[in-house]
């Protein structure tokens, strides 16, 4: 049995319905469907969860909010009309969200978070009700009824592990189920959604919950590639790829998959297939535990910008115990999170996303590492970019490193830094973000174009 | 004026007496002397340092040290009549031990640090004397005199920084002045000895103390060679190495100068000179505050043996703010310094010295950090090598970090790690231990030795 999990991109018309159909109708085992919400049909539209955004936001302000409502319902109108269903399902969907927005009119944050959840919720209504239409044994199954019970903090749900109690259960029931991703109920009752992205993690959780063979993941590409295709041009696919692997790609600004959604398949150990809505004969990519690594060591490259450096000196700071932590602490009373510390005799640098230095943050930070440290010097380096090389074969290859630094240095791009020694799967380096572009591509040079290709094996 | 230093091997023997005295003679500017205590005079020779301690171990067991005392003097003696001296310096140094003993018999650890500290001190008492025996206008200092004040810390005093307003009281003094390396008096008023080989720290303090045109450390050797001749055959000698690159460097390995020694010098901008007492007409190496890189960005190559790495695994690490902090804390608690902390998506690495884990030490932090970090995995490699290539070019030049790493994989050599990112001077490699040799001379080839050399600069 397959749960197949379709992305905004794959529900987001009349049309996409019709190919989601057809892909559930080809194959029997498929028979745990969780969808999205409709996404963009073109490159200028306007996602359905944006437009329940723009509604809670009116509604926060106590404006009027009929344009705003009527925009959510024309755009499933449109798929109900064009798919000639009855509109009693319209009826149905107005009901619900009449129902949020008297519900929690009052309480603006949970009614942000209702309304953004509905719009995975009712479009899981449309699609059984289409798939009924069509003549299909087809339900739709609210999380509540389904069992995923999630911590109680909106837009950053945690499954809670009674819900693995209650999935086993759906399993018993007839036809195809068809279940609205991105979001569960508290303890309490409420609806709470997972962070953005989120269907993606509810797919996981039902494939892991019902322990199902596959869990096929739809989406608007024929594969994951191996490297992002806005960064080089036309990438090899990935025929293959480990749940660590795939976790440090997405991780470093891979955005196919998210970064928290592999969790629970990763621990039932439910092989992931990502698949194109589009062209569903494509093979896809395999998400699995273990793949053979044979003569490719590195299965993936992936970079990301917004990253700055917090820079230390302070001489005979080696000798001096506990400096690394107290840093380290001053971090975390402002809740900021890094991504590496480099650290030299005299020295130590923490590396972070940008966006957590506001300047206030950045005041109160330097200002407490210069006081509390007693520091000699203190420096931030911003506009950095991370590069991450991945790869399951990495840890027992000679010359991957050699490898990389030689692409960086050929293509003039100094290193400010290399994080290896603690993944046994991947390889930081850190540039300048403006030789993003330019370090990606001279890697995926070296590992995949066998044009450029060195090999240090035959020294070994 | 020059500060001269002349450390154990310099100060063994009669001959060595000489050869010292030459030194000073040779050079009017040379008027502030410091000797350590005599050391090995052929390879299985046992330094006085050694008597000394085997005296106090006699001492503090109760037994009779008749032979141990005998054996400390008679060093000197042999000195004295080689040189035909006086015996009187001979009964000064007796009676100095004997009122040592005395004083401090009930308090072991006290009475073995002044002993230590006075193979120096007796040392500096027997050079004064002889540099009067030839007729030079010359005389031993006490520490105390000088205005060498210590923290009250044995095996391990720091210097208080009134001693700096003392010291320059020492130029308004006549003649050559003696005075022993390796030991302060704390403001108490007891002796307080260094660490091990503490005497280029205490001619480090007099240079910068009396604001010395140059601090001459006399060695046994030409120069600093760029590399560790017991690692690599005959490697090519520095001529002139910068404060940051020779702290670097004397930290992963190179013995010839200790870690500490530099700190005062390197604050007053007093340049060294390394020097060979048996060849004092070799140029040595200058250390100095900056240098000019030119065509040779890597100044020198260090690996030291003797690390291990706690690594541990926890799926969603990157997400728990304040892990970092609290594996450091763990650590703290035990006083475990660290090298480095290589960290991944899902893992976090803890480069140290290894002899800090003993295995009750090992025991207590893996079960705290199992219990109270909740880690899904924890691990210890041991048998680790770090690697340090060190240069002041390093930072601006591309293709630095190429080098390297293609000399490993050329050689074969596994990279378990890479730290590099805070230091600007410096890149860490970790390999294992058993590899040292091999990455080392692989390093040296690369850098020093022009038949192997590759260069990435025509492609900036």
């Amino acid at each position: 049995m397959k749960v197949s999990k379709f992305g905004g991109s794959s529900v987001a018309s009349a049309a996409k319905f019709k190919q989601v159909a057809q892909i559930i109708q080809a194959d029997k085992e498929r028979k745990m469907i969780v969808v999205s919400a409709p996404g963009k049909r073109y490159a200028d539209d306007t996602k359905m969860t944006d437009l329940l955004i723009a509604l809670a936001g009116k509604i926060q302000l106590g404006e009027d909010y009929v344009e705003e409502f009527g925009k959510v319902i024309d755009r499933y109108r449109e798929i109900v009309t064009e798919l000639e269903m009855s509109e009693e399902i319209i009826t149905e969907i107005i009901d619900n969200i009449d129902s949020l927005i008297s519900l929690h009119k009052n309480d603006p944050f949970r009614l942000l978070d209702c309304l953004k959840a509905s719009g995975e919720d009712n479009n899981a209504r449309l699609m059984a009700a289409y798939l009924q239409h069509l003549g299909e044994e087809a339900s739709y199954v609210n999380p509540k009824e389904a069992g995923i019970f999630v911590s109680d903090e909106p837009g950053r749900a945690r499954i809670l592990e009674l819900s693995y109690e209650e999935l086993p259960k759906l399993k018993e029931r007839e036809g195809i189920l068809v279940i609205p991703g991105f979001f569960g109920y508290s303890e309490q009752g409420n609806i709470v959604t997972f962070s953005r992205g989120g269907s993606d993690i509810t797919g996981s959780i039902v494939a892991a919950g019902v322990k199902a063979d596959l869990y096929e993941n739809f989406t608007d590409v024929d594969a994951i590639y191996s490297v992002d295709p806005r960064l080089v041009e036309k990438p090899c696919e990935m025929k293959e790829v480990t749940y660590r692997e795939m976790r440090e790609l997405s991780y470093a600004g891979f955005s196919v998959f998210h970064d928290e959604a592999l969790e629970p398949v990763f621990k039932s150990g439910i092989p992931v297939c990502v698949k194109n809505t589009n062209n569903p004969k494509a093979k896809g990519t395999f998400i699995v535990s273990k793949r053979k690594v044979g003569d490719q060591p590195v299965v993936g490259i992936a970079g990301d910008k917004g990253f700055c450096n917090i820079h230390v000196d302070k001489y005979l700071l080696n000798r001096e115990i506990g400096f690394g932590r107290r840093l380290l602490q001053i971090l975390e009373d402002e809740g900021i999170s890094y991504e590496h510390t480099p650290s030299g005799i005299d020295n130590i640098s923490v590396v972070m996303r940008e966006h957590q230095l506001t300047p206030e943050v950045e005041e109160r930070v330097l200002d407490r590492i210069q006081t509390e440290l007693e520091v000699d010097n203190i420096s931030i380096e911003r506009n950095l970019a991370l590069v991450m090389v991945v790869g399951e074969g990495m840890n027992s290859s000679v010359g991957i490193a050699a490898k990389a630094t030689e692409a960086f240095a050929k293509a003039g791009v100094n290193l400010e830094m290399i994080n290896q020694g603690s993944s046994e799967v991947s390889m930081m380096f850190g540039v300048k973000a403006d030789a993003l572009e330019k370090a990606v591509q001279a890697l995926y040079n070296t590992y995949f174009n066998k044009m450029y290709s060195i090999s240090y094996s035959s020294v070994k």
